[in-house]
């Protein structure tokens, strides 16, 4: 591969500031998806842009393995958060910079180089060999940084065009450098809002304070009743769902070389705390969780002002693990907070966000295939990982397609996706292709 | 008293719109001093402004008692509270109208309209006579809405020429219409800013969500320890100042004319709760409380964003009541939340506001001579009522002069003080100018 040529096209791909959550970005937006489209073209697979109610997704497909090969769908995203705060940035976000073996840009590991090593490996196998085992689709999406609005509906009314037995993703990181990582299994997610309502509106807490309900004191007490002594999630039924990992994957978790001070340390914590009897590891990846991620109530600017509160909200969200579901885990709240609720507040939980949690089917021949290639990639063994935070389109991908997903991270860790300064290591695009060129010759032994 | 020519005095002080809060209102907050000085002038009082770091105050005086009689000083303030939301007034709020018998102004209750009834009883009292039993001093500032941080040093620097026997403030409501009344006490305050730190910036609540400290959670866990289930305060040794009252008050609380259901719906509850064993006249007036007045963390916008929130911050407020103490009070929150912080978050506690509480001295001559004059001027015996919210100054202000204070208010419940459409009863003006005819001349009986 000719890397120089290769890190130019990736530079071009990264000065496309595709912001989908911006308005005024969406023909920048567009000239991404149809940069992907070219480069597939380029690759040699017949591509188009199909048109979605928002951003185009960029879909490519090589169908020369023929009707009796399986079929590879590599799902990827073209789009990027924004960038603020431009400040905090070394170089420009949008100005690809190669410093110290980093190329550092807005989308240079979430997902623009991640999507490119994919792109690349194709086009080098199809170059060399003028053919691939597996017949390959290719589905980028310009959303994935806005919860995929449009992307189901698409797979849904075109779901013979996309049908295939495996989805490749190319959008996390290794655990560490030089240590190869396939994702045993990714969080799901629901997310709510909490509004209580005491009063019709605000008071004077010294006229009316100690003798009328308090929305925000209310929910606190709401909040405080979600946790037991030992961090575990208080609500009834919340743990029945969850699938308890086999002695292999703990063992296999309990062996990776993880620092907890470093942990500690990257993430600004000076103590870390969970859920009693696990590890930081299996708090992060096997073990559900039950967040505030907001609180709003009353006064909150300057000084004091002494009022009651009619209103309060909080923004609560529960990381899960297989099997757990998030609307049986939305009802569960909604039964737990009705019976914590004081009785003279009302309080409405509205779910704003959901997704299944996802296990990689680790016995699968595109997994095992995937294991091969990256210690032929990386030149040792991939370990497995799991990961806290969760893509609700891997499981949605499973369902719809009725193919297993495998995930194959190339970023490291600190890659500062969603932050300032986010990079990607420039040795693994060569890496990278390397990996799914062996991936590629891999399939076509089986 | 000319009642139409004293209604045209009001309404020009009520035209000036003496904003304490609005820089830009400066010209006007002097100028409604000024008018006060004028006004004390016309009376028979010698007057001037006394100039101070922010607004001036009005300061008059008249010592013909001579130096063996008592001396009466009358605290009011000229400042008003800013007016908005101005679409939310019948008229507007800097142009009074007298409409079904009430007086619609800003400060026509708080403070103007009731100030200009000592003022009006003073001028007439000299007018008629020529002299008063007891000399005489005004004091009307500028910034009671703002906190009044210049009259405390003022008074100091100038500790003899405010020295008084007692102080008479109309600034009040009655507990209800023909129901003249005077305070027996006030609550006192002391107001908190809770600050959490967990980590030191914003995480994904994914990637670390379960295993590193959350600081809204923190500050739930922190808050929720502060009442026990009886709603009392839990925090050792908040009651130790309490004073119980006596039978008599509480009997006297007890045969007031108080309809729950009526407070409830002014309220806007839909049920009522506090501390356990009180009544809601007693948990507002004679009982100390702890309130959230507000609470902020994490994402507070529309919608789902998943952060794990690296600070929290909570504003919590305690209304007192005689004998507890603000800096004690502090003292306590501060003891009692680094028992029940959670060791990996940092908590600060910093007090933003406090005051003592006040108990009248319900046997002294300028109390007993106010009550004889309330019967008088109304017709009816004055009732002994609480008031829940706190005037810090009356505390400062016996301390500082030595002297014990009466607290007569003229307004009514519901008066919109601090709210669109305030009003006076215009039939009080009378009123209340004879009642202080009538405490003048009781004073000059004993």
């Amino acid at each position: 591969m000719d890397l120089n040529g290769a890190r130019r096209e990736l530079f071009e791909f990264l000065r496309i500031p595709s912001i989908s959550a911006h308005p005024e970005h969406a023909p920048d937006v567009r000239g991404a998806a149809r940069w992907v489209v070219g480069a597939l073209q380029r690759a040699g697979l017949q591509a188009e842009l199909l048109e979605t109610a928002g951003h185009p997704v960029a879909f490519g497909e090589w169908r020369g393995a023929g009707d009796g090969a399986p079929t590879l769908l590599v799902y990827g995203h073209y789009d990027v958060q924004p960038p603020e705060p431009l400040d905090l940035w070394t170089t420009p976000p949008f100005e690809p910079d190669l410093r110290q073996g980093r190329i550092y840009a807005r989308g240079a590991a979430d997902n623009k180089g991640q999507l490119f090593i994919q792109l690349k490996a194709v086009h080098e196998a199809l170059a060399r060999t003028g053919s691939l085992p597996v017949n390959v689709l290719f589905l980028a999406e310009g959303e994935e940084e806005i919860a995929s609005p449009n992307l189901l509906p698409l797979i849904r009314a075109h779901r013979d065009r996309f049908a295939a037995d495996a989805v490749l993703i190319s959008d996390s990181a290794m655990f560490a450098p030089g240590l190869p990582s396939l994702l045993f299994s990714l969080r799901g997610m629901a997310y709510f809002e909490i509004r209580v309502k005491g009063v019709t509106r605000d008071l004077h807490s010294g006229s009316y304070g100690g003798a009328v309900p308090n929305a925000a004191s209310a929910l606190v007490q709401i909040l405080s009743t979600l946790h037991d002594r030992d961090n575990r999630v208080a609500i009834d039924g919340f743990y029945d769902g969850v699938d308890q990992w086999d002695t292999g994957t703990r063992d296999q978790v309990r062996a990776l070389p993880f620092r907890e001070q470093e942990f500690m340390i990257e993430a600004g914590a000076t103590g870390l705390e969970g859920e009693s009897g696990y590890s930081t590891l299996e708090r992060l990846w096997i073990r559900p969780t039950c967040e505030v991620n907001g609180l709003l109530a009353g006064y909150t600017g300057d000084g004091a002002k002494t009022v009651l509160p009619a209103s309060a909200m909080a923004k609560l969200s529960f990381r899960l693990v297989p099997n757990q579901d998030p609307v049986e885990v939305g009802d569960q709240l909604k039964a737990h907070i009705s019976r914590n609720t004081p009785p003279s507040v009302d309080v409405e939980v509205v779910q704003l966000a959901g997704g299944k949690p996802w296990r990689a089917d680790l016995q699968g021949e595109f997994f095992e295939a995937a294991r091969t290639a990256l210690r032929a990639g990386f030149g040792v063994d991939p370990v497995l990982t799991g990961e806290g935070a969760s893509i609700p389109i891997v499981t949605d991908l499973e369902e719809l397609l009725g193919a297993r997903a495998v995930l194959m991270g190339f970023a490291l860790p600190g890659a500062n996706m969603h932050a300032p300064d986010e990079w990607f290591p420039d040795s693994h695009l060569e890496m990278g292709v390397e990996t799914l060129l062996n991936f590629y010759d891999e399939l076509s032994h089986r």
